[in-house]
């Protein structure tokens, strides 16, 4: 099969992501060298310039396609769901199957908020208060409609987000559980807490 | 008032510990430098290995601090208190209190496990497997005396922490809420997921 023009460049730049997001998983951010990352790659550190501008534009473009992507994802899930207890449902299981398998992204999104620049940093706020905000507004709408009892739908959100994305810190895809039951137990966890008093 | 013999000496190691603290919390554990710790200090570079020995051992030595404070303080917290959900109550705000304002040695006790050697890192994940147990055996008691209704014991153990332990992402002292506000609403959201079905 012929080779199409330019899949090697996308190819060194997909490498590129891949490496850059592992050593700033295990090094940090400031701890990780550009120097490493051409050697992993197998490029000269002088091609890598090629490819990316800064080490603060490979943090900063991942962390916005992160983001992206997954309110993406998540607006292709909920599409179609009507009532606010269905659509909590599909947002706890939506968020689960995304992050337990996302160990590196996740902790990268969380730690290295500090390594981006305050221009940087304010962009990636605002995408995960976009996501934020689809959770926030099903707890709203279960408030208005009498499904849900939530003490306080701000707080909720950060507790419930919180909650969700803890499993990546344990969660072993040889463990004991398999996804169902993570999603099981964690959607009783949560919709317990907001059901209202009978 | 007279100085007691040795006063300098742990005020020097106690400036340490403060300013290394800060230095892993803002750069990350490879990105600090302990040049830069001594000149925060304000003594020469040379002088920092009469307090600590290695940079390691400044990051050990306050990840076994941090887990070994909390622990015996949820004990005393937990004191004389005999029933299930009372013992959930007291964790549930216990928790909170303690880590609302305790960002920075949250954050470095999440995100800086990778940076201990492996034997430091075992007893590490020891000590904070014997606070998560304390947990773990409220809920087993709950769940043998009826009062409690868990899916699993040992999951929700770890996902009520992360629910808790996630206010550190979010509080503001100056905030709309207080701390006996953020308290009662994580008390429903948890309480609530645990309750029996009526």
């Amino acid at each position: 099969m012929a080779r199409k023009a330019g899949s090697d460049g996308s190819k060194t730049a997909e490498a590129i992501r891949a490496a850059g997001l592992r050593l700033i998983f295990e090094h940090g951010y400031e701890g990780m060298s550009l120097r490493d990352l051409a050697q992993i790659v197998g490029i000269q550190p002088g091609s890598l310039y090629n490819h990316i501008t800064t080490k603060q534009a490979l943090l900063f473009d991942f962390l916005v396609e992160h983001m992206t992507r997954l309110t993406e994802a998540l607006d292709a899930a909920l599409a179609g769901i009507e009532s606010p207890l269905a659509r909590l449902d599909t947002f706890i299981e939506f968020h689960l199957r995304y992050h337990l398998t996302r160990r590196m992204e996740v902790f990268v999104n969380n730690s290295e908020l500090r390594s981006l620049e305050p221009q940087n940093r304010a962009v990636v706020t605002g995408l995960r208060r976009d996501y934020e905000r689809r959770l926030e507004q099903i707890l709203a709408e279960g408030t208005r409609s009498g499904a849900l009892n939530v003490p306080d739908v701000t707080i909720a959100t950060f507790a419930i987000i919180a909650q969700l994305t803890g499993v990546v810190g344990w969660y072993d895809p040889k463990g004991r559980l398999g996804e169902d039951e993570i999603i099981a137990i964690h959607r009783q966890l949560v919709v317990g807490g907001l059901l209202p008093i009978p």
